[in-house]
């Protein structure tokens, strides 16, 4: 099986628990979990920012294989831009076709 | 593919968040997206109401062909009713209803 | 059709919402929803306690034929445990899991 993890909220609470739920994802026993990604736009992207204070947690993530996708149409909005990016991070351009196009291949929604 | 917008926060934040994702939706340019739907339900209903501060956003986002549902059971709850909605909005007897309906015919989820 | 709805917001309000929501499901007159389940984690867990103040409405919930099911995950982090749910709540080992789990089985997602 295999989750997407919807990260956009500027809440550090649900960022922090998106995280932590994609880390049980890939850590779950069960073996039944393939892949999962975190599409990550709008409120929520500065987590994906290089020096913040998701760094050390998102880097360990991306070691344990989660795919981490950052929002472009959002990236122009705020001051930084892809080159500030914790190094792994990809782009997409736009975070909701990601999601719907995952969803569409398979992927579960998941959205702390 | 088709995206559904589930619009039930009263956090003017996340409901502007919900608006721009479904502009950005249907503006995508890789042509996947076929199809939006916003469905407007419990502390959301707010901006579904005519002449209220999302009135504008949502009648142009209407002119793009987004579908705006809003739940007849969070109307009753509400000092307004269905001729108090915006001019092309319809509703459904229960939004979440309306959400599993959407999913099962194929749609993605989105809850921003 | 099937609906999972994920309460893992710590907010009274979306909380709240969860229930009204889950309620509402099954009281579809459409008679279109065949199941109902709620996976409760992270902020959420609180509304599980038994005594807590969601106690008499996830009771009524229970007996009207709704799923419950507590993350095991999140209650190693409370002070509380399997033995002070409510009645009837059944705890998985990981909530994102299972609600993947249900999603790949066909549910609806709903995370209000």
């Amino acid at each position: 099986m295999q989750t997407v993890v919807h990260l956009l909220s500027g809440d550090e609470g649900e960022q922090d628990t998106s995280l932590a739920i994609a880390k049980n994802l890939v850590a779950d026993e069960s073996g039944r979990i393939d892949d999962v990604a975190v599409v990550i736009q709008a409120s929520g992207i500065e987590v994906a920012r290089a020096g913040g204070r998701a760094d050390d947690d998102i880097q360990e993530l991306l070691d344990d294989g989660i795919a981490f996708k950052a929002c472009s149409n959002t990236l122009e909005t705020v001051d930084f831009g892809e080159s500030d990016l914790i190094d792994g991070i990809e782009t997409v351009p736009e975070g909701a076709v990601e999601v719907t196009q995952l969803q569409t291949d398979g992927y579960a929604y998941v959205r702390p």
